[in-house]
């Protein structure tokens, strides 16, 4: 089946529990018209997208946020203030705009609310046009690991996805076979074009005792073994150390594939790792150029 | 909450169990951009309605069906072929249109052929329009006896259903309090302007021993009770009568309201009917005028 009908139909059939946003949901979609818009809906991304996922509905192309209020939404005075504090914070800290729709209203009211958003996508989407900047939607490229090593880089808000660790080594031209005889730790494999750098693929899933976790407000990775000693050990080893890893953070995604998604460039932070707390691997870095290995330092 | 937001925003999330048919239904829906058109789809239709539900999705102002077929749909040649003969056998006796949506096809291809229905159904919807015949889907009105009773005449083509036995009453200017006081049977009331006529909401949930069954396909309701010498007696009741009823179906529609639909006037007939059966009451006409209590003779 077509990916994109299979996507968007599983959002669809997935947010149908809440009625009216899912109506919603679904009127944005099909009155957009647009199969190279990206549409995220907030309840069946991974935990690791969960950055971009502060709201209902978000467009990564043009960083637009909506939140969808259902009738019950507006019961509670509180839960009105709440919600205008965190959209005050999602423009404060991400400079992302944010759209609410108030489904308290009746449905002709409900549908010129739409239609007003439709209006601001399109017209955003042109402006990059217009601009040469936009990025149409295209999941067949962003899984495809040739397609990155011919453009020659990779970027967070590129939404760098594979199906396959074997795919991640061919973006790097590291030899697969590695990994596959175990002649390395099977978690990732040194760059090829530069030995200190760590390509890793951890999971938030237990795997021999080690356990990840991913903190995607912090961006953080905290790498730990729930055998005590193990753990202790594993943090003094990179306690005098600084290491690069580039990351991508495996995960099921919303049609149930295992995806390992490029989250940036970590380094270990010896200020925030502790003996009880594990490694703690602290974002470093966002685009990484795959020829020189090179990556632009993110500032906060 | 606004009504038909509600029923229509049921009626998406109950059809998402079939993931590319729900996607097609909600495309449809939303690119109509016509809250006057009504749209019933198969799935939630009571099974008194199944006389137009032979198809996904029915639009009765426009008399179209819609069979949305899944690529599963396609992988038996049977399939294929039972459904060729259903589609012939529909427009055959019907003389209603049928629209065949083939999901095979990617995503663009699919949406293609829903905007090629979205404008058959405008350009249907315009004729009626210009030749002053259109009636938008006004579910207030269909469900108020007041609005009828000015009409002065009910058909089954009008989808005239109420939620309850008073709002029937009102329509015949019968005398709600003597169904309350139980001097009555319960189940109908004397037309009080044509004693010849029994006013009949009969339920197809057994009532004290009563059983109702309603086939939409032969029109006929067949009434009996579980005690046969009951049953019996029924019947050589109705033997050598010749009783008229007008008949307003019970059944809970798709938003889980109690409702009591017109379907026509029915006649008891003596060759369908028999003691192991029961009394056989076939449809006899259609329009019923409210004034002169005369009705059209159906024609089949």
């Amino acid at each position: 089946m077509d990916y994109k009908l299979d996507f968007i139909s599983r959002v669809l059939q997935r947010t149908a529990g809440k009625r009216i946003e899912h109506y919603v949901i679904s009127r944005i979609w099909h009155l957009l018209k647009n199969n190279e818009i990206k549409m995220i809906p907030q309840q069946y991304i991974s935990r690791m997208q969960a950055r971009y996922a502060l709201t209902d509905l978000y467009f990564p192309q043009i960083k637009l946020h909506v939140e969808i209020n259902e009738p019950a939404h507006y019961f509670n005075e509180i839960i009105i203030r709440q919600d205008l504090e965190r959209k005050m914070e999602i423009e404060r800290r991400t400079s992302h705009k944010l759209f609410i729709i108030d489904c308290r209203q009746e449905i002709s009211n409900i549908h010129a609310q739409v239609d007003e958003l439709i209006s601001i996508i399109t017209s955003d989407v042109n402006i990059q046009i217009s601009n040469g900047v936009f990025k149409p939607w295209k999941p067949e490229d962003d899984h495809n690991p040739n397609h990155w090593k011919a453009k020659g880089s990779i970027a967070v808000a590129d939404e760098v996805s594979f199906n396959t660790i074997e795919d991640i080594c061919t973006l790097f031209s590291a030899d697969y076979r590695k990994i596959v005889r175990g002649f390395l730790r099977k978690g990732g494999i040194i760059n090829p074009r530069a030995n200190d750098q760590l390509i890793w693929w951890p999971s938030e899933n237990s795997r021999n005792g080690w356990i990840n976790s991913f903190d995607p407000i912090r961006e953080t990775i905290t790498e730990t073994h729930n055998i005590p000693h193990k753990a202790i050990e594993h943090y003094n080893d990179y306690l005098h150390q600084n290491c690069t890893r580039i990351v991508f953070l495996h995960f099921k995604d919303i049609l149930g594939f295992t995806n390992y998604k490029y989250i940036g460039v970590f380094k270990n932070d010896n200020v925030l790792s502790a003996p009880d707390v594990g490694t703690v691997w602290k974002i470093a870095g966002d685009k990484f150029d795959l020829n020189t290995c090179k990556f632009e330092v993110r500032l906060d």
